[in-house]
């Protein structure tokens, strides 16, 4: 906490705020799944009936959890190489929450209607809005080395920009196809996550130089 | 944590305590947004009409976010100072807390009811109680630096202090304001956080001696 | 982390659990309170009606809030001296914790049916279930000195170990009246608080030796 | 955080990720026991009884928040001998999480509709994901001692990877009872945790050696 580097604010209580966002956000979209109001002693066949019903809000409510992953392991590897905090990051960085936050009910809206473009269009809106903060935060923390130690690789700096601008041209591409077919948006949103799944050159360096 | 300035509890717990709830309001906040009740095939157009009314709502839940980082901003900003905690610091801290946690049914309050007295009253009646602990928190801290290092400079106490009194006068104008045009509150209310955007002399000195 | 009197696992992450559900269990709270179902513009009159007939919620909420915090300090203080955990006194913690998480639940049927027997009973049985595992923990955890530091002065196992059973011994009087007379125990209840306000000599050992 | 057989991303903050998930999801299982929606002047006998028929949800909530105690003291003691994080693991890690915070909703499911087969299924089959995706996580990091320290006991590892089986077992159980008999699959859900109670041969080693 006080090597020669670092100076500002330390970095460990925007962590924690936002790690309890993510947290929150993360599990209350479970909320919108709600017990069917039926008698205890109902048919089987009808509580098995109305269970599946809810299939899109399950659906809606698992994409939107994994997104939420994403979004929050793109933060922590940011953050990993973030040495300091000034203002202009902690704003940045609640602008970033707030989207976070959004996204349950966002999440809910998609999933209460499936195929409708207005849930599709403010789904991929907001998750756009968090991926371009993220960029924001990275291009900011990292223009000169501004909050980030001084010795840290190009290449890990670009690396890190690109992956999130894969992030916002690939929801920006099911953003795009939410306007003319809503139903197909819905499985970019679902294989986007895919993407983050597959390891990248960076964390060939995060495994080898930390 | 084992400075020789330092005796008392570590304020850590109390930073996890406080960092949580901050999160779990901030994120509640969006629960008060429901998904409108319509069948799943409803016509586009009346989806689009009964999500366009939940503007209010969407205002003052944005708000209300940005008005809880604020206050977080500067609970984070204090406690970088404080080197220990005792039980009056524990209790100013647990009132500040009470109305952070009391937020979320305020703004609730307001984007039902916009421009109505009462929950313009309320809003600014708990903010500015957050706002009035944060400044009774930092003074309690500071004077005669009894939970602060003893070698804090006094321009850092003092700017801390103004930062905390711009607030309580800002939201005091809001406040009165609410008493006899509402609607026009709600602009103050909206703009008060802009104001902490600012970068101010504070900011120098936190980038330069920590 | 690893000084000689230190074995078993560490006692950060128990502490992290029991933060996010103490900060949780606080804030929830106040989903309890639900916005007046009027039409946006109604007469303010009518609001102010419909919102001051949620006092007794708001009430027990703030009971609520406060009880909770004051169990969080106790917990916290404990912690300051658990040097290390074992499988025991996680679960001597998850009672607590799940007594903690329960009380939302004892708050809301106490601001709905203010004055009634059983929402008095349920509250105050719930609370002292808390504070009698926060005493089994400080038993279980210094007893021979077993998670504690071998040298921990005997006086500060007895300070705190009095503190809690004042706890017990209060709520235990509540509960008791409860049975006759309920809508007093709720006097007993919001007044137990005011009695963790007074500084102990606990405190003057927290300061003075850490 | 910088011993010589670290590297990777630290642990820290997936840690505290994941307690906040674990500390909401606990938290909010009691968001689905609702206060009878009654008179506030109700007579007692009535409220009595309305309170006495939420036993099954009470009992469910108790029985989750035990259960999510019982995964949360397993990644506790695994990711107390994780000593770096890769995307592999993080991604396990939200799979774990993802059932974790799928399970207010089972819980729920099971507390409204007690001894139909839908519920008692579904509560399992969450509950297995769980101590699956802990299994897949422990095996994942110790094999070939990719993820915890070179020198750790394979004795260790093997306890570890024990305790996790047996849940694997006892929940696959319930689980098959569940298709015949689902009111004696709660037996065991309910019963599974107790084993947890018994320390094993692994506290012996995390007490000596650690």
């Amino acid at each position: 906490m006080s090597s020669p580097i670092q100076s500002g604010l330390p970095a460990n209580r925007i962590e924690a705020l936002s790690d309890g966002i993510f947290a929150v956000a993360m599990t209350i979209l479970v909320l919108e799944i709600h017990v069917p109001e039926l008698p205890h002693d109902v048919a089987p066949a009808t509580l098995v009936a109305h269970v599946t019903e809810l299939w899109p809000k399950a659906a809606s409510y698992a994409i939107g959890f994994i997104v939420l992953g994403t979004i929050w392991v793109g933060h922590h590897i940011h953050f990993h190489y973030v040495r300091r905090v000034d203002r202009t990051l902690l704003w940045i960085n609640l602008i970033l929450l707030l989207s976070v936050s959004a996204l349950p009910f966002c999440v809910a809206l998609l999933g209460a209607f499936p195929g409708q473009r207005l849930p599709a269009l403010l789904y991929g809106a907001i998750v756009e809005i968090a991926f371009g903060t993220l960029l924001a935060l990275w291009i900011y923390a990292t223009s000169n080395h501004r909050l980030v130690a001084h010795d840290l690789d190009a290449r890990v700096i670009a690396a890190l920009r690109r992956r999130v601008l894969v992030g916002i041209v690939g929801y920006g591409a099911g953003l795009s196809l939410a306007l003319v077919a809503p139903q197909y948006s819905l499985l970019i949103y679902g294989a986007m996550p895919i993407l983050y799944l597959i390891p990248g050159r960076i964390d060939t360096h995060v495994n080898q130089t930390d």
